[in-house]
């Protein structure tokens, strides 16, 4: 039951941002911020075909997160949330998620656009992005309804 | 550079699929189906808040695909395609996510429903879904472009 699963890393992801300080809080508090995936070259065959598709999920391991905690004060909130009700680093697994712009792809290289990632992030999974699969409409959103400031926060150094 | 990655699950997925074979593909062509989450006791204290939100986003491990391949022909194409332009599970990392309706949480059990799972799948962690993060407008959609037929669609043993 508590047996790991373990995963090898598929690349590495780089962008501006060398610590974990000043970070933009999700993608969509970092539009325009470019980076890239740097895929390890014996995975170029499975690039095939993901040019055509405008965003991509980027599935990737938070490296600088080396513990967790089952509470945490989120950077957009000044109240203690539960890790699952958050986007936290701080989480038991340390998997981060992010939808991003593809710009487009030289060889084993994907330019990538609206980057709210630490360079040098371990990249474990790239799924193409359908608003069909993906989109929600929600009847609620919890402790985020109206948090609205997404631009103006950064992250710090609480997780780290 | 090819350091492992390990993560320890979270929980288990409970869902009416037993084995691969007729699991609707994705929570949007599996509307209605219920199923549960049963998390481990020792991380109940994280779900604090999360009764807030309507959908919730599970990682998970795709634990009855044993091998991966560059290319393959997805359940709704006849053609090959990258994997990573695919939500195959026959990935180099085999993690799965899907978006789901929380329907309601009683004690470590969250009640679940749109659930695209098989039964007996490990949770890697949960996350709060919110719009403003996570809905996007697409320019391209690749090889998805037109495909509507979601609901006649159920996987088969091509991944197995």
């Amino acid at each position: 039951m508590n047996n790991k699963i373990c995963y090898t890393p598929i690349g590495i992801i780089h962008s501006p941002f060398q610590k974990i300080a000043g970070v933009p809080i999700q993608p969509s508090g970092a539009i325009g911020i470019r980076g890239s995936i740097e895929l390890h070259k014996k995975y170029s065959g499975g690039l095939k075909d993901i040019d055509g598709f405008s965003h991509i999920i980027l599935i990737y391991n938070f490296h600088l997160s080396s513990k967790f905690s089952l509470k945490v004060i989120p950077f957009m909130d000044n109240m203690e949330r539960g890790i699952f009700a958050t986007r936290s680093p701080a989480r038991p697994n340390a998997i981060g998620i992010s939808i991003v712009r593809l710009l487009n792809v030289e060889k084993n290289i994907l330019h990538i656009e609206d980057v709210d990632i630490v360079d040098g992030t371990s990249l474990l999974d790239i799924k193409p992005f359908y608003p069909k699969f993906d989109n929600r409409t929600t009847d609620k959103v919890g402790w985020l309804s109206g948090k609205e400031n997404l631009n103006e926060i950064r992250s710090d150094n609480r997780f780290k």
